[in-house]
């Protein structure tokens, strides 16, 4: 019987992270959806296409490379057969979990390119694009992952002895949405502008595309985040209501400080419920649900006002706005965690804030730093602006041969 | 070991819970999309907008009054701290079981402005709808579930000892879905017919704007309306293969009768499944698979006609149709409980049609007496219909500033 | 504790295959949103309507004659009263498992027409194609069924005396896809060529009507086919996390080839994805993720050249491509399964060449021999295809009365 009930626990394990993997895998169908409303209708095949050429190259350099830089598991030298593998004897773990943490967390590294995709979307070339993505999830996402979450544990220790506590990132505020997003900053001001976006000086707003679509994308990140938080536990002995339920809150502070805040903009509140869910990430174990409620309110207050700040007064063309709401919103959830986490708050305690503004500054100073050097370089060799023509005419026609309602068009 | 086992079924069975809350978080993008792809195009981004803002504010307003009166914990007063609240030292349940119960509870709670949405779309004011669905569900609703489902028990144990069972209702066809359609009727009276919709009371059909997203809507719904009612067991150990199986039979009578009654009209189609699905939540636990496929055809037929009646004869402008939908559907899968139930139609006994009818019947009056009271409060204070200029402008530019379809509606 | 630990087993797997179910029927709103995408406007409501009703007649006779055919197990006889059903005492299963696997064993057999529907879109009379899906579904393919994973082991013993091994189809390459597919072609060459899709025998390519809800269905289907694969352990203690990965690997594979081989064209990436889903069904258990990755990518070069030879050279007008998608890349999956599978691709072992290569032939002879016979007893006695008329003015129309998108149709 203690063999049933060890079986039934390892099963369990590998059902619960399969669950959390699949679910952050429809995400992406949420991104791809988020881009299409947002983007002109010349350039939504465009945008489903990068998501579904995005995640494929994740997936296969975080398992060749990414993986095994993080954790220390490699599967296709240690294993040597696969039935060593899946019995667990190479690596630790049974009924396959170790591939399912591995697919697990492809997920997290997958969001890197998704989220720079929709800074840079309307003008950039495709396969540049696809190879900085991979390079991004397979390489530079996985370094700062293993120093965070991984196997190299020297800044975690430097940061609990030094500063009073390790660097507390429950879901990746800071290790997967602040990455994001501060890559796409430097990737978005080299790139350039779109076309039109500013005449004279005067800047010339681009009307979305389709507002169910964007709303479509938005719930079904909403949905999905659930299992990226909530399977966070990575093991389902460690599943917490209170993560489900300050996810909840931080996703409906967002909202609800949105619709007040941006007049009620359908736009707003739909990325609103995102920038509570990226800024709860990281305190989710942590915090009261009422403070999980202001930490998303605010969240959604910095992507309003930062989006407006970035695009009118730094004109930096940010398509989907990712770096106020990936970038900005989750080094707030970062740092928020360093108070709403502290028992006077309610919190759990055992964070301070000292450790989380290192942390968060930490993955801003890689991720503005790496991203310069990628995006230069590529920009430097193969390019990585689509030609002045081809961006007229989108991205749909000049990269794929085809629009994204070919039947209308190709009658009209 | 015992300690092992014993964690195993604390984390299943938040698990569980947890898994019931989001399908049935989805199924409120099931909602929005419904309504987008029923409205007219002027009105698609307000759709939009109130499922999300509704949602919002229930959740807020049921966590912090409706599940205090419905079950008697209080997770702001009696808590303390944080770590007592997740440890389960104060409220029964460990892993945060509890949290996660008020969360499933708030994705039933959230249903009933979700409802109401559909029936009064097209000309009502943002705010005042947004205030009212917020005391439905965090106060109207959840009085009505403390004495079916909660702490207080005097109207069952009176139901009990007079009419032979409990009033049961396993997954809410009555407390929820009845509840929702009943309190949505007087809303719509109240709030008068949509401009053009009868002119010299001659009906002017108002066609559907996309049958995409209507379908779409009715599918997520489906999807997560197996969470609904499976997980409605509340408790892993309750889980019944039954209840799932019934949950199908019942959409697909409705699919079945609707397709032959309405002579295969997508939207009868599509709401047909809806109303299967309604009418089977209150027996799904007790009733045999072929008890649940008609209970679900009946449900679609009543729907069938009585949208046409309420409309065409009535000149009741149910935007969606929820009061036959939800509410005459739901009130039809509360008493065919007490007859479908029975062992004489194969099921599993333990209900009476006495029982059944007098809670269905409770429901209504309840439902329409506080819906008349807040309607006709808010109509006399905040007012509640748009003006007719706004009206015809479309909620989306009138109340959002934006249409569902900028890029179009600029360029054009 | 004995019992508990029993108790959460059962509870447990029934979960799991609820699941598993749950997500496939999800995967149903995919071929929906698969096909309206790809058809033209006026047939996008009959693609809607047909999946759902496809479904519907599916599951009741399944429930009634395929589930007992292929497994001997009936419910509507043997379990007498409901409550020894749910008890499992007459037959095996507690906590409903067996209601359970027969719903998810229903999602599989509603595959077979819903991959017809796309073949034969745009031009089939409605119901007679429901009445033949639900032939096909609740009598032939579970004929095929009983014989590789049912109650009739005969085909199966014999390969393992005479060529070394079962048939290995873990989760339906071929029993379920191939299945589809191939009996779909017949249909298609009996049914005949949409008007207009060549004159003078000239291709005249009809372009698909909408590439994001293409793109939609195609992400419902990669979602849901993690729980086609994972779930068809059919019990939690049989979960594998390698499962779980040679999807997801298989996919990548897909994507990746389609992306390089169509020349990044939107339909063939989408769709490339479902190859490679279609092609691993069979061997996601026992290849390398490696393997899985080339089955997939291969699956996708067989699609699209498949494609272009049926529909160019052979001029069979097969609108969604489910022969070459369904029919070869499932074929392709049972076949490489014995090639991947070996130990020396490091596969598990246990299958082998000549038992594949049978088992897929085998499905191919029962399926295009059925199909043919359906058929034609459909044409020549209820007639299975639209008047060139009804064609013209498109099925929705035509057989619902109503188009996609009615307020603007009438408007206009």
């Amino acid at each position: 019987m203690n063999e049933t009930l060890q079986s039934l626990q390892f099963s369990s394990n590998t059902l619960f992270l399969m669950l959390g993997a699949v679910m952050i895998f429809a995400m992406h169908a949420g991104f791809a959806f988020l881009e299409v409303g947002t983007v002109r209708q010349k350039n939504q095949v465009n945008a489903l296409v990068k998501i579904m050429a995005d995640w494929s190259a994740s997936t296969v350099v975080y398992f060749l490379i990414g993986f095994p830089i993080a954790y220390g598991i490699n599967f296709w030298m240690d294993a040597g057969t696969l039935s060593n593998l899946f019995n667990g004897k190479v690596v630790a773990g049974a009924r396959g979990f170790d591939l399912v943490h591995c697919f697990f967390l492809t997920t997290f590294a997958a969001c890197v390119p998704a989220i720079i995709s929709g800074g840079i979307a309307e003008r950039a070339k495709f396969w540049p694009q696809l190879f900085a993505g991979a390079i991004l999830a397979g390489l530079c996402y996985p370094l700062f992952e293993s120093i965070i979450w991984g196997q190299y544990t020297f800044f975690q220790d430097w940061l609990n002895s030094t500063l009073g506590a390790k660097f507390h990132d429950y879901a990746g505020s800071v290790v997967v949405h602040s990455m994001g997003g501060w890559l796409a900053l430097p990737a978005i001001i080299i790139l350039g502008q779109r076309i039109g976006r500013w005449t004279y000086g005067i800047s010339q707003g681009i009307p979305v595309s389709n507002i169910p679509f964007l709303a479509l994308g938005s719930w079904i990140l909403c949905v999905g985040w659930f299992g990226f938080n909530v399977m966070s536990a990575q093991d389902i002995a460690g599943i917490s209501g209170l993560v489900a339920v300050n996810s909840l809150f931080a996703m409906v502070g967002g909202i609800l400080f949105a619709l007040v805040f941006s007049k009620n903009d359908p736009g707003f509140v739909h990325n609103g419920a995102l920038a509570g869910l990226i800024a709860i990430c990281s305190g989710s174990d942590v915090v009261h649900p009422f403070g999980a409620f202001f930490i998303g309110g605010i969240a959604s207050v910095i992507f309003i006002f930062g989006f407006q700040w970035e695009t009118e007064k730094m004109k930096i063309d940010d398509v989907l706005g990712v770096w106020p709401l990936h970038g900005v919103a989750g080094t707030w959830g970062g740092i928020a965690t360093g108070i709403f986490g502290q028992k006077f708050f309610g919190g759990m305690g055992g964070v301070t804030l000292a450790a989380q503004v290192a942390g968060s500054v930490a993955a801003v100073i890689v991720a503005v730093s790496v991203g310069t050097l990628v995006y230069l370089g590529l920009k430097s060799t193969m390019g990585i602006r689509l030609s002045d023509e081809d961006e007229q005419r989108g991205a749909d026609l000049s990269i794929h041969n085809i629009s994204a309602y070919p039947e209308r068009d190709i009658r009209t």
